[in-house]
């Protein structure tokens, strides 16, 4: 029986070496596993709006809306002709020097004084849009906008933007989730985002 | 060699324990490795063709032939300007309201009414542009829709813009994978595509 | 005594298989993390700037640099009107048919000839934005075109574009990562980029 004994004794130290082994692989594929995850993208949509047309911020806020109600987390990053269309026209400031209050003019004042890309017609098209997406029971803009800030849409708009443009912060919409930040910001949000679209 | 014995046994013990500890840690990496795969996207590539300009809907088509010769699945969701593309110019419906017929006469008809989104000059740019195309071996429009029919390419038409635009199903091209549906839809393959493209 | 040795043999021959059939589950673990860890995205960023338009471009650039100051890698995919943006106003090339040469003049000859997509005016609106940018010390198109360079973006140029449009190599930029290829070059980057941008 000694011997029996003893080759149970070698075999325990072997089986403690393969346990010691297997027990070293698995810590290592948790690092790696651990490492892996911070890789893979979370539920999240991430937009730039560079656009000012009606049409293409109208999709943009409909793919908004839609990701939320799918419950993935949404960011849109206004910049350049997205900028001003988060204009709010009840509001208006002062102390603009010329080019700031040349660009106040001549961009869109919010949602209103978007245009459709095409078949603008001098407005006939626009207007024609509008009352069609009325017919069609299509939320408007501002209905968007505000069903937006209710589902937890983030808005960050780029100081950049409104920088170049001369616009201030207090001639913008009052949105649940503003922020100003720039494209750093965006970039970071995109990189751990599942769908990332450029309008 | 009573006490060697009784050293095995508890260190058997021990090992027993070890190794459940270890199965345990295994299964719940298991479990882990199971959820971040769930969340890896697919080798598949979504596209929004939101515009209906030749050059941009070439380049849609370009892309989507382009990947499924890579192996990729590819789907294209074809909204706002993007929709009339797919008109079939043989095919004509009628009991449209007068919304709807003012849109089908000044929307494009089908791939041939397309114009560049550059350069169009009352069509000179668009017709030299096509007979560029034919010299220098690039497919048509036409061409390209079918072979990407053939690659499996599937596409997706937006209800909501049918509606709005007054589009019929019937007036619409034959493809082989065809389907009309929301903005949700789309977003759900968006969702585990590894590639995604505003157009 | 012999009972004992004899249960610590047996209990060893169950830990030996429990042993044997964990280290199985391990390898297939890594097995499983190994062919995952192929389909996670790099830290990278795609785009394909199809826009030749100064507002468009600009983006592009500025979100390229400030990728690549984050750490990503970036990629920019220059193709249709993208293309002659990155000709050299100081070189040119002859033995170009008519096509050829139409396009040649009626293309924007490099960063100079950019014009904005909005409120160009004939010219003003642009004049303007670049003086602002100038005074709100943004960085030029020549200045982000060479930061781009030394920071290490790489630029892909579409040579079914450079076809099309009648281009020749030795007119386009110097940059120190160009490189000409087909839209299959640049899906594969984007394959497994976390963030692509159609511009």
């Amino acid at each position: 029986m000694a011997n029996a004994a003893i080759k149970a004794d070698v075999e325990v130290q072997d089986e403690s070496q393969g346990l010691e082994a297997i027990q070293k692989q698995v810590l290592e594929l948790k690092a790696q596993l651990d490492s892996l995850s911070k890789n893979v993208a979370e539920d999240k949509l991430s937009m730039i709006v560079f656009s000012g047309d009606l049409d293409k911020v109208l999709a943009s806020f409909i793919i908004a809306t839609g990701a939320t109600a799918m419950g993935m987390d949404v960011v849109m990053f206004f910049t350049f002709w997205g900028t001003p269309v988060l204009r709010d026209k009840g509001k208006s400031v002062g102390g603009k020097d010329m080019m700031g209050k040349m660009f106040g003019t001549m961009l869109p004042k919010g949602v209103d004084g978007m245009k459709l890309s095409k078949m603008n017609m001098g407005g006939m098209g626009t207007s024609m849009m509008k009352s069609l997406m009325k017919k069609k029971n299509v939320a408007s803009m501002e209905q968007l906008i505000e069903m937006a800030g209710e589902l937890g849409v983030r808005v960050f708009i780029c100081e950049m933007s409104m920088d170049l443009m001369g616009l201030k912060r207090e001639e913008m919409i009052d949105y649940p989730n503003l922020t100003y930040c720039g494209v750093a910001k965006f970039l970071e949000e995109a990189q751990n985002s599942k769908v990332q679209l450029f309008i």
